[in-house]
């Protein structure tokens, strides 16, 4: 295949960035042997130029700091946004697509904001708009929803998506310290950001797993309607206690599908011990996809990092070359088509129904199982098992509880109740549990 | 998207057929919103005749005897070849394919044995020829390579990538049985042929590693390239032993890159008991593959069945529909292009190094593991560790070695002068370690 050569335009010369213009650079031959598509990196905008890097010997005039120069230049085919944040990449991707290039990015918090504006603007110019490295890095689990498992009814997904929260609760799990100790380690090693915000408290994950619903579900979910508890407040008490029970303790990117309705959820989550995915360790992802044709699968990798991600931008460029000088009307997924037929809609956490641990710390004196038994038995909460934890300093003692299924809106008002009483001394720990990976 | 229907005509209505007319009658919609293609069901060719199925409401004149209906018929644009068998099969796939149709095959044996050959008739008609389901059932492992690491060199490839000897191992680290006992067992349940010769000595994964092996290496490996050996010899007693070493025995096929070759080998393996791998349990499959920017990778789910592999048969289809009408050039891979560049080769099996597990039976005398010792020190084979077993029935005992890294060639021979010894009382069981998959 002697196709001329797809130039390529890079925004953005950040971890990312450096490791596609490696891949570019030094995997042409490879690229072209295996997908008949000719890539050429033709410009890089950087806002200061930087030094040169180790190993990379850029083309003459590839570097600039004119954002023109990419996505208005007629010469370049193929626009990757890699520069993150909101903003000026959401006016960069819009001028790019209405220059009619195909757009590559892994911006997963302008997608789940803009994506409905951005892939309107993608469609009207027939445009490509990839995102494989927005979610779990170097895993396909993008590509496989869109495509391989197009034929499927998706049943549900649960996502490990978030590295940062898999590496601190790993800790956690391995080395018995603190949340605040491991996040300030994992600051250190570069696998927490200074403001970890969006990584803890499930926001990034939540990102992300509107993306996969669009998907798996062509609905477009507001950030508003996904359900977010982040990882702050698991202790190492919630750690030792879930072991003892069988369980790890996950951050999991939750959609389950229950007739027409869709649960979208984000939360520490209780795993059996022996199943896959509590196996997943440090900054690795891992997305459980159960299909009603293909039944269960999961995709293990690397969810982020300089190459694992790359390699999934590069994926998106030949994808999107493959299309340049093509006359095919290009996919856009419906999720984000304005006119789309929607049958599914995002069910309340209200409705969820799911086991619960709840550690209520209450004072060790008699008859305060049975008034807790008592509240839980009033909304239809039925307890599983009971054990009674050492006191601790003040004559206190935790009680750690698994229910059996309930409704959440009934676990939330007898937590409440509960968390009211004189006998409890602080608020309850309350975190779901999933079985139904145990895989 | 309002394209006219695109027809599919099958060619075998069995379990998997069955599976394949179920989605196309019945999520017709689904895909069309996924996809935006309009598949219609239009013949289906079957030997004889058969009664009506449950739930599946053929059109009209939909089955009819006579493969010319859907190999000839000018209405069709995609044909289904899922009759398996290769002789059959290969003719009807030519004349499928010299009609300009595209064509969707689960057929891994036939692909292995004739794909340079049918690869090069696809390619001079520019149709497909898709083969998702010919490996790991609905796993997309197929399309990964040729698409998603794309860009990436592949390092290795580990695969469980036969259900029946992985349920058959399964079933013997569970339930410490023999191996003709489970082999029944599978037999009834449906889990192996009445002749799996097939599966249990390793020739269908080696099969399905030709596949992986053309994709992440441009290479048409032949069959008699491959190293195969398969699970007929493993007893109750490696399964014992070498839980009690911390692993676990699975069939893997295995692809690794050294240089310019590449090791292709399929045979019972030991690996570590805590690694995702060994923890892939009955039917299931899964493959492992390392690339130089992905990183390690996983993909899991169910290798077979009429759903799981139907699945994946569709997403071919809906592969080709999108070409179907349009001008783009058709991608063959370049393993079956005959002009194609190749710069790697198959390594001899000689060559691998790897540790050992070996079980020699000897007489319980004194003086007996020098001997053995000395052999393997010869031979620049090192000893990690050795464990004497409880005496048999009849003065003999087992010798457990494990080998530190040791070349192929050297300990075979080793092995040759071991056996050849006459306190030595049966040929020595012999199982390589794999260590480089511990995630």
């Amino acid at each position: 295949m002697n196709k001329s050569s797809i130039k390529v335009g890079l925004l953005g010369w950040g971890t990312v960035g450096t490791g596609v213009s490696r891949i570019l650079l030094n995997q042409s031959d490879l690229i072209r042997q295996n997908s008949g598509v000719q890539l050429q990196l033709h410009k890089i905008v950087k806002r200061t130029l930087p030094a040169s890097r180790d190993g990379i010997d850029l083309p003459a005039d590839c570097l600039t700091t004119d954002a023109a120069e990419v996505v208005d230049n007629p010469e370049i085919d193929i626009v990757v946004e890699i520069i993150g944040g909101v903003t000026d990449a959401r006016q960069l991707i819009r001028r790019a697509l209405q220059n009619r290039k195909h757009v590559v990015t892994a911006n997963k918090a302008l997608l789940a904001e803009h994506g409905l504006e951005l892939f309107q603007i993608a469609a009207e110019h027939n445009v490509s708009l990839n995102f494989e490295a927005s979610t779990a890095g170097g895993i396909p689990i993008i590509k496989t929803l869109r495509e391989s498992f197009a034929a499927n009814r998706i049943h549900s997904i649960y996502g490990i998506i978030n590295g940062t929260c898999n590496y601190i609760l790993t800790q956690m799990h391995e080395s018995e310290v603190d949340f605040e100790t491991v996040l300030k380690e994992a600051q250190a090693k570069g696998y927490a950001e200074a403001d970890p915000t969006l990584d803890v408290e499930g926001i990034d994950a939540a990102q992300k797993l509107t993306l996969l619903i669009a998907l798996a579900y062509g609905i477009n979910v507001p950030m508003e309607q996904v359900f977010v508890e982040g990882i702050t407040s698991i202790t190492q008490k919630e750690i030792q206690y879930a072991r003892e029970l069988g369980y790890v303790i996950k951050l999991l990117a939750i959609a389950k599908l229950q007739q027409d309705k869709v649960e979208v959820r984000v939360h520490p989550t209780l795993l059996p011990m022996r199943s896959m995915l509590a196996n997943v360790g440090g900054a690795f992802n891992a997305v459980c996809v159960i299909g009603d044709a293909v039944g269960p699968t999961l995709f293990y990798g690397q969810g982020a990092g300089e190459m694992p991600t790359a390699s999934a931008v590069v994926a998106d460029i030949i994808d999107a070359a493959k299309l340049v000088r093509s006359q095919t009307q290009v996919l856009i997924p419906r999720a984000w088509l304005s006119d789309s037929e929607v049958e599914i809609s995002v069910d309340s956490i209200d409705n969820v129904e799911t086991r619960y641990y709840v550690r209520p710390v209450v004072l060790d004196q008699p008859g305060v199982l049975a008034q807790i038994g008592s509240i839980l038995g009033r909304h239809q909460i039925s307890i599983a098992s009971v054990i009674q934890k050492e006191p601790h300093g003040e004559d206190t003692v935790s009680l750690v509880i698994v229910t059996h299924d309930a409704i959440e809106k009934n676990m939330q008002t007898a937590m409440r109740e509960i968390d009211a009483l004189d006998v409890v001394k602080e608020k309850s720990q309350l975190i779901r549990i999933e079985e139904e990976v145990n895989f």
